[in-house]
């Protein structure tokens, strides 16, 4: 809760009812507990998610191996298409999140910020320039997208199976900004902090 | 493949490579040979996501969750919001595949096309068109889902846990559509005259 | 009349007033009969412009002209360049009824469905590709139709007079879109399945 | 021709070939002799159509069944609707010639530029007001037009016919504004002043 | 006022207060006085910023220091980037009123209005028409503004100071506009034919 | 600089030249040592704008007289709009630093991200929320502004004096976020971490 704010200002974690660990199927709750123990803190999208035990499962195994992935693009990489394309879609939680995360990852207190607000002017490589208007594009109008994309991003060095994660994290993304703003899901304070 | 187009101009399966039934894993090749069993062919969906196993399993676990689940929505109206906002992205494989399966759930020949092309001019309850304006939205303009949305579905009579589900199909076909375009999927010519 | 629906649902023909046959002008409702015959039924976009009949004489001239042209783009192309851009402005009834008519021209049951949700994606030649771009362009930004654009259709091998032609049909439709829209014109539910 | 420009920069009357008054069919060259006689100079637009007899004498008679009528709206209040959705397509031809008709009709020198810029801040009636938020809805979204549109017209006294006319107006214009972006049509010198 | 309209369509030269000449402060009197004395009339901007003393005389100077430059482009030029970016912006204020200073600053009394609808096709020279489409940019999508647009802008020999001129002047219009539509300035009639 | 990132993609500090100190006129040095001694460094948008000493004089006038106003919205409601409206301009240099500042005019750590990313969903009272939505409609669509915009904010209690200082500081940041957006200014690093 944001202590900076007049209690009926304060945003709550989400529309729909949020359940408590108790009641959660063992296996939400295991995944729930061990996030915890890691992070110090419970990141609201599990208990906002956790609401619906199968989509909770469906999304969690989704993100991880898309974003969890060793080879190909870097974790910070992955991160900044994240930001990038959940700040395109006025995603509250997702920004707050994947940009505190994508500062850890990049060690790198500015590059979230700078890639919310604008991706064309953060301090990244051409090659990331790059991948991160292709996932805009496949995030605001997948429908154009056409072989002249695929040239542009093999020119800069991506890989066929590259160019499907920037596709897939920019789409997987679409799906969970839509949620976090369906469900007005809050993004926890601790977030605004880590990492700078 | 279209028998009625010189061959050249024939759009291919995927643009990315189509693994082999032989190929894949057991659990995946399963769950496909049920689907052929069913449907006396396989939908290219299938084949085009078993590209990435893992991709594959998440994205039918959630598929599967929110468009076969048994109260609340109708089946026809999960795949109206299907067809609605698919047109509205453009996925060519998931309105001509969801349009024949909303034809056969419907048991209307018409209201897929009409509720593809302008879908404020279906043939459809005054009910469905408010729950086709909100699926729109999400589809559309999440970050402006606000309090008023929601009182406008209560007065039509949709529950919380309704109104979760339309935002829930409508995000889930954010990502799917945009996978679609990212792989250039092609629909099964099977597809086109099924329910008519 | 769409049987599979509940009466109560389904969309009348116009928002206007419909004229019956016997009350037509003579040249009219001679036009209409010839249709008729032809088809084996009178498409809805008749009967709902007769309500206007000097509007009706003027509609059908200027369709004719530009469809019935017997040199320069193929009958079933100008039928594409319908389809495409009728889709764009969300026109039920020339996304149904022209649809129906290009499956035919082409001889091509899936052409249309594929035009109308994403060109990009069609079977199609890329001759016909580049046309069906400038067409969109007409119809949906045509104030910045340009010098470079004609460079392009040209390097394509279309001529000086089929420029103005694609240019025409999709001005045309335009029109055409727009008062199908106002009026709510229903399109006739024999032409979902015509040239499947 | 533009005198007060080097001749380099002055664009020309069509992009297309535009017929010698000797070269055209009788009835085209009548039409535009009387127009001649009665204005003093031939408007472009009767030149560069005549490159197409047949879409010329369409275009002229679908024109003059809407915007010469006697009844219902005035001739000032057809000439706005024409101005404000061609100024929200960039029509240059239609904005200048009509805006001058537009002055002469309403006896107003000012209007037209007014309407042409922001039609929502013009001296007109809130009636006129309503009529141009429905013309431009028919022009750039036609697809949203619904019953509450027809109950907001009503309101403001406008008869199912008037509405009608409205709609066509802004409709046919939506074709004009496209074949003059289509050609380039250039606004006669002799407009920019006229009614001033 | 219009004398051309019933005084009851006839809107007011501003939303909010306009103060009196005797009761400004002496230096923005002064200003406007000398403005009147030089023109035969007070432009209303000046009445309707005087309202506020401090925002009049931070808008005045950076207006003057912009638009009063000697050197670079000429005062036409620089009037052309305001008109063109007004009618995007439809500020009927200031498309009326830099469209008479354009007329007489270019000696040219129909490139104002061809501008104002579409400066795509107006008399101008290919540079001019770099020009426009750069302060366009900065006008619309200032987000997007590149090295390959400052590229464009050298290869038709803008200097990097008439670059930032170029850009400054659409961002000072953004604000201009904006400060008009916000009170709803109305041009003065003497403007409408001033350099025809 | 960033030190967090390889130099090579660190961007500059602005597009264009930034003069020393010891080059500025002794006004405009003299503002800038005072900024410097009370905030521990200079922000870029002095050294930026300093290159044109007679907009930088105009520019910090207008800021001034509009945002260290006492009386009417408070500063951190002033700091509000300019986060708002600068992130949906996609403003680098503004968001960042007045980002910091919101944070610190309002003793709230997270309010300034909340506006940034999605301003329906931050932690504000329903009036700020009317006042940012009146903002963005002044940043985003001004020409549509009318008198139904000024019933809702006086409903919520806004005087005129305030709502012109809504909608001017809107229309200054306009200016302010496309100059900075020409100039690629980029945010001092030091603004990220204030009032967190």
């Amino acid at each position: 809760m944001n202590k900076h704010t007049p209690a009926s200002n304060v945003q709550p974690v989400s529309r729909f009812p949020v359940p408590k660990l108790k009641d959660m199927p063992p296996d939400v709750r295991a995944r729930i507990e061990a996030v915890q123990e890691r992070s110090g803190f419970i990141p609201n999208v599990f208990l906002v998610l956790a609401h619906r035990p199968d989509e909770f499962r469906a999304f969690m195994a989704y993100h991880d191996t898309l974003m969890d992935k060793a080879d190909g693009l870097s974790k910070a990489e992955r991160e900044m298409i994240v930001v990038a394309t959940s700040a395109a879609n006025q995603c509250q939680y997702c920004v707050v999140a994947h940009g505190a995360i994508l500062r850890i990852r990049a060690k790198n207190p500015l590059v979230a910020d700078q890639i919310a607000i604008n991706y064309r002017k953060a301090d990244i490589t051409p090659r990331q320039r790059t991948m991160l208007d292709f996932a805009m594009k496949v995030a605001l109008e997948a429908e154009t997208v056409g072989d002249e994309d695929f040239k542009v991003l093999k020119k800069q060095g991506f890989s066929e199976e590259e160019i499907w994660d920037i596709g897939a994290i920019a789409a997987f993304f679409a799906l969970s900004n839509r949620m976090a703003n369906l469900t007005a899901m809050r993004p926890n304070d601790e977030f605004y902090k880590l990492g700078r």
